[in-house]
């Protein structure tokens, strides 16, 4: 099949338009990248709900004392989010307590609370000086079944008086059901939300969802997406592209079970569409600090295969790649180290490596080798890579031994003559 | 708005219909579970080509030495993946002789090797008694000018003649590329693969991609996604729905960078939609032991949030999720842990709990109590975790403290009368 220049790499798969990093270096050839256009996408104009101290605070191992609160909620403001969620003051005294100790740290970023649909809920909530209230309230048949028990009309009516009772405090409001997002609208609700609670919803059906959703409300939509089917980053982007405009994230993806959409996997889904946007908008050199402050907090370690700050998240390994990142980094990188603070790293001591990479280490080492000895020299560290793993220390010397030696024969030679 | 009976949770979202498991517990109201319905999608008879063995070596830590190979090959043959991708036996002598040893241990899956689109590649691979070749070529503007430097024309002409020769040995042949699917699907191509190298693509690019080569090419079209943009499983999805067969998965997603889809992230994914084709398929209960293998072996943890064997996949923490989740884990729960051998917990010991959690554990622990007394004993927990974190044997300590203490009452109210 032909599909033209809109590719890259070995794919057919058609990349966005607008990542700076790959079309400054594309820029030589004609430009390979093309958007699926759409009218009513906020793909480039999306806002992030930062829910790490509410939805974060379900995470198994979450117990986050006022310290750490102040601190997670001080980095998220600095970093840029738009909004910083947090647990219910009704929750506990301490939540309360919490609550209203980062209302008065007059952050940039807007404070929400999440609490139930209740008037005694919402005033406490107000009370605390939040920006905004996020109510919720479940209304499937199997949780009208199995946890609250109220029926349609019931809930209508609670809703509404809700959502005037905030707005007549001057407070910002959201609500997130499922059935009556029409008649709070029309109240005057300035978001409402949808959540995919157990994790199970396909990017195809989001799309059609919030495409519907947006055709029937004006108000902003936010999103909240689980990540039991590991779906959550490509629903939300899914939903971006039909025209929601809010989408909840939480560092490092906490959350109630396995979580939500990782603030920085997010991210990362994100600079790629619209690199100028998110590049403008939040600090992502802060991305790898505020990460580790909430693995710390919560005890766990940052996954592995994170994306931008995982170990290897960009680490090359294999010849034919490492050949092309050295002529072209956008060639395997769609997102540029550089923008998150991080750097590249081409690994070339294993026996998958290719003369390409060892040129690229001889020339940082600092030493000159014809091309034929580069790969005279490759041929040794393959073989001794494929008998045992080889340190980059290790690798190194077999270089500087290489060379010692081409230079002792070049004596020789000069010598002889 | 309205959608009906087609959704879950608290949520908007339409769920597939197929899971036995959240059907099994729905079935008393209607069903709730509607699948988008497609002539062309394969999300029901779709086969897996596992490559951790190949994609997975570009891993940085990858060192698999042959007892470590020969020992994830038999674990990913008897789990039940299609096929298992190895290195190139070119790569290296003991990537040859690797290849020749897993080739001879007559696994139940088929083995395939992964090489250049060469003629001394191929033949090589077909000696190694492999089952299938999957010759890989680059033809992106990008690749033809700073990699391999070939034209279209001489790369036509060079994968008609491999794939011939690798068909002429009775052997299968995928071929990956971009610009060259239906001349190589006339020649007979088993198998064509598209691949998304720099995980840059999304899933209705995906979608829309796969969809119009399922026009183009009759045979079979596999997919490799990598994972920098956090969507490579939902983009596996995508592209099952739009009409693609195979999909590359390596056990946790190791791979050059951030790696690929992961095998049980992909499961997670596919169990929701297709339940019965994946449990009768797959040997669930071994995924585990796999990822810890693999895990082992490249020296990385199994990270906290990995879909379905993360620590925290299926415990529950918020009040309100607890008691939903108590009266029907399909409430909160898309996947039946039970499935994968792994077992639910609901977290109750901590300042958002909520009375039916305290419930639960007091019948766990073979205690009586009224709802009210359940409920007094609840605040106070909320109390002491609203200090500091409370270990699961503190709060049993204090459930079984309260008890007693009621016991005590009871006896002396008995005696007062």
């Amino acid at each position: 099949m032909s599909i033209g220049a809109a590719t890259n790499g070995t794919t057919g798969l058609p990349v966005p338009s607008h990542n700076a990093h790959a079309t400054a270096t594309a820029t030589a050839t004609t430009s390979p990248y093309q958007h699926i256009a759409d009218f009513i996408s906020n793909v480039g104009k999306f806002k992030i709900i930062e829910s790490t101290l509410r939805e974060g605070e379900q995470f198994a191992n979450a117990f986050f004392d006022t310290e750490t609160k102040i601190k997670i909620a001080t980095a998220l403001s600095e970093f840029g989010v738009d909004y910083i969620e947090l647990t219910s003051p009704c929750a506990s005294p301490a939540s309360r307590a919490d609550c209203e100790a980062i209302c008065k740290l007059g952050l940039k970023a807007k404070i929400l609370t999440h609490t139930r649909c209740t008037l005694e809920d919402a005033k406490i909530a107000c009370d605390c000086g939040v920006d905004g209230v996020d109510v919720v309230i479940g209304t499937s048949s199997f949780l009208r079944e199995h946890s609250h028990g109220k029926d349609m009309a019931a809930i209508t009516k609670q809703a509404l008086e809700v959502v005037n009772y905030i707005k007549s405090r001057g407070v910002e409001v959201r609500f997130s059901s499922e059935d009556s997002f029409r008649a709070v609208d029309n109240a005057g609700v300035h978001r409402v939300g949808i959540a995919d609670t157990v994790g199970c919803a396909s990017p195809r059906q989001v799309y059609d969802l919030v495409r519907t959703l947006r055709g029937v409300v004006k108000c902003d939509i936010e999103c909240h997406f689980h990540d039991d089917t590991s779906c959550a980053v490509a629903n939300a982007y899914s939903a971006l592209e039909a025209g929601a405009t809010h989408i909840d994230t939480s560092v490092l993806g906490i959350g109630e079970r396995n979580g939500i959409a990782p603030l920085g996997a997010f991210l990362a889904r994100m600079i790629v569409a619209a690199p100028e946007y998110v590049k403008r908008k939040y600090d992502l050199h802060r991305l790898k600090d505020i990460e580790n402050i909430v693995a710390e907090a919560v005890h766990i370690n940052v996954p592995f295969n994170n994306p931008v700050t995982g170990f290897c998240a960009f680490t090359h390994k294999a010849g034919i790649h490492s050949k092309a990142i050295l002529n072209s980094p956008s060639t395997y990188e769609i997102i540029n180290p550089e923008d998150f603070g991080m750097s590249r790293y081409v690994h070339f001591a294993h026996r998958l490596t290719g003369w390409n990479s060892i040129k690229s280490r001889v020339e940082q080492l600092g030493l000159h080798m014809t091309d034929a000895q580069v790969k005279l020299l490759t041929t040794k560290i393959k073989a001794m890579a494929d008998v045992r793993p080889l340190a980059i220390d290790d690798a190194d010397s077999i270089i500087r031994a290489f060379h010692l030696d081409l230079q002792e024969r070049d004596t020789v030679e000069t010598w002889k003559n």
